[in-house]
């Protein structure tokens, strides 16, 4: 980010042997949107993809912020929802633009929640055989956690992302004051992916997140920018160094491989932050089970997430067989064996033997069946 | 290729910044399939994609090659045809694969043409964001050209290609006995793409081919593996170079503008090596009539496509004001403008300004205009 723009803070992340893509975060930076697509993505053609409500909520300030550039823009909606997240979806998308005659010299700027990231991001890897993505997250999760790093993808009726791609954006830019409109509850979603990240790269982190639940339920500026930017460092630094996910990538999948379980057996009712909160929570106490992770990491882990109001009594309750089962089409299973990121405690994920190892489904359900009594 | 296969040729193609995918070429490679897989593609369970016609006649002999592996293997299969290459019959295939429990430790054998091996790399390319696929050529087409350089897609009503993904193949295998049982036609489609090759860079392979065409229409094995060999030599230096066809890889477009308005417009009827074959005629008119290419290069080229059986008289007339619009879907067209890749003469590619450029509406359709009176 060049000299005007003291107020923002950037992160590059080298991938795919190139480059890399830049990260601009900070309040206000939405204002110098133009400036920053002209030199990180140019294009002859900008295609907007957001949610119905995500452009009622937003279109005037991205357009204003889009006015000094030359070319050509275009909004393409859909209705909100993760239901929305289909294959369906994405072939009507890919059909507007090509009604519209985009071409390869176009670029898709990806606005709103992970849905809309993950979406429009597949639009984009898959038009043409690939063009351009613009990561501009208007939501805490996306901001944390899903505009960076490059998955793409959508979900199926067999799970969530079992069809996408990795298509790492030609630049993400995070402007927390887009996400000054959200409710308290889908602020403590995102932060859930916060959490994730303290908890398995760095205790201090997870403190201060801790100490700051207050400000950043209520959307305080400050707490927020400082919430996302350690969350996009720690992200970046990640993907960086194994974007494929044939290594280290794997950790971020804490939290995720019961979590998912869990927001497939609700039909996706129960929202993705929730899922993961409590995902975490239980694949702490299977690590405790197998004594690789410290005793009692599950029952602080609970205690933080609570102070997120990410409350345990709002899950509901399904049969330990049926979480087994839903963990089987999960992608991190391998040779028939569902493979677990575990911790050594908090802010440090088990190393060994591969960032995630098989577990038997007999703990798992184990500690899913002990459940009620001691959450 | 170990000493122990020294019948086949092998060629490296060095993409991605990573250490390339081998193609292996030589009658009779299909024994050594087990072998290879283990060593270049190892996977805990192995998905082979055909067409149902295709499955019919290799079935036996590729479970025979097969027989060496421990790995599972199973079959799906989709109904022959380029109308099967969509978006329906992608998600009807990777749902097939996802019903049978496949994880990322799963390969794609891509068995067939062009059409299995773009819709079976495309279901690779986006099965949990991404699995190898090992393309196995039954065509000449497949063989000679669209089984190297790792593009993948499907077709849609707004034309060929235009949904995909670059995903190289983890390894090729081209054994010309499988193409023994194609009829003559189907040989001569093929053999368009390897004239193409001869056009744009190689024109004492161009002067081979045509001493050749007998022999490689009736089918001869070593008439046949020579010129797979050259043209797979051909086509990976320039994918080698050039993968995401920013640059040099535009070249193998040449005929294929025109080629693909021809195709689209006759609502697929039109084979494609036949639609190319034209499109290189009427692109090289093209240049004749800019004064890029030398005169009488589009009646030569001619002349060796009727050696080929590659009949003008085969070729539906259609509207030229139809076939120019029909070009601007392409994903060649850029701000606007349908690029064409223009030849110097025969066997060299015109480089300036940038393997490809702009061409006024007026020329292509004066040329499509006086077509009848000179073809």
């Amino acid at each position: 980010m060049k000299e005007a723009h003291p107020f923002a803070q950037r992160v590059n992340v080298a991938v795919s042997g190139g480059d890399g893509y830049p990260i601009f975060v900070g309040p206000g930076s939405l204002e110098h949107l133009a400036d920053l697509l002209s030199r990180y993505a140019p294009a002859f053609r900008y295609a907007v993809i957001a949610d119905a409500r995500v452009a009622d909520l937003h279109r005037a300030e991205i357009e204003k912020a889009l006015g000094g550039l030359a070319a050509e823009v275009s909004w393409f909606t859909f209705p909100p929802g993760e239901a929305e997240k289909t294959r369906d979806q994405w072939a009507r998308l890919t059909d507007a633009l090509l009604d519209r005659g985009l071409g390869r010299d176009s670029c898709v700027l990806a606005v709103g929640g992970g849905v809309a990231g993950d979406l429009a991001g597949f639009v984009a890897a898959t038009y043409l055989r690939g063009i351009p993505v613009v990561q501009i997250p208007t939501s805490l999760v996306a901001m944390i956690d899903s505009s960076v790093g490059g998955k793409t993808g959508v979900d199926t009726r067999h799970g969530k992302n079992l069809v996408g791609a990795f298509h790492p954006p030609a630049m993400v830019l995070i402007d927390p004051r887009l996400a000054r409109t959200l409710p308290r509850i889908e602020r403590a979603q995102g932060l859930a992916e916060a959490i994730k990240h303290g908890a398995i790269l760095d205790r201090p982190y997870l403190e201060a997140l801790e100490h700051a639940a207050p400000g950043l339920l209520a959307g305080d500026e400050m707490a927020t920018t400082a919430c996302v930017v350690g969350s996009v460092r720690h992200k970046a630094a990640v993907v960086q160094e194994d974007e494929r996910e044939g290594g280290i990538r794997k950790i971020l999948n804490f939290g995720h491989t019961l979590g998912h379980a869990i927001e497939q057996l609700s039909g996706y009712a129960v929202p993705h932050g929730l899922a993961v909160a409590w995902g975490m929570v239980l694949e702490a106490r299977v690590g405790e089970r197998l004594g690789v992770t410290e005793p009692g990491t599950a029952a602080m882990l609970a205690r933080i997430l609570r102070l997120f109001e990410l409350d345990w009594e709002r899950v509901p309750r399904f049969a330990p067989d049926a979480l087994v089962a839903a963990t089987r089409t999960d992608k991190k299973a391998r040779e028939g064996a569902v493979h677990y990121v575990l911790l050594r405690k908090l802010g440090v994920v088990a190393r060994d033997p591969d960032w995630s190892r098989p577990v038997p489904v007999a703990v798992v359900l184990d500690v899913l069946q002990s459940l009620d009594g001691e959450a």
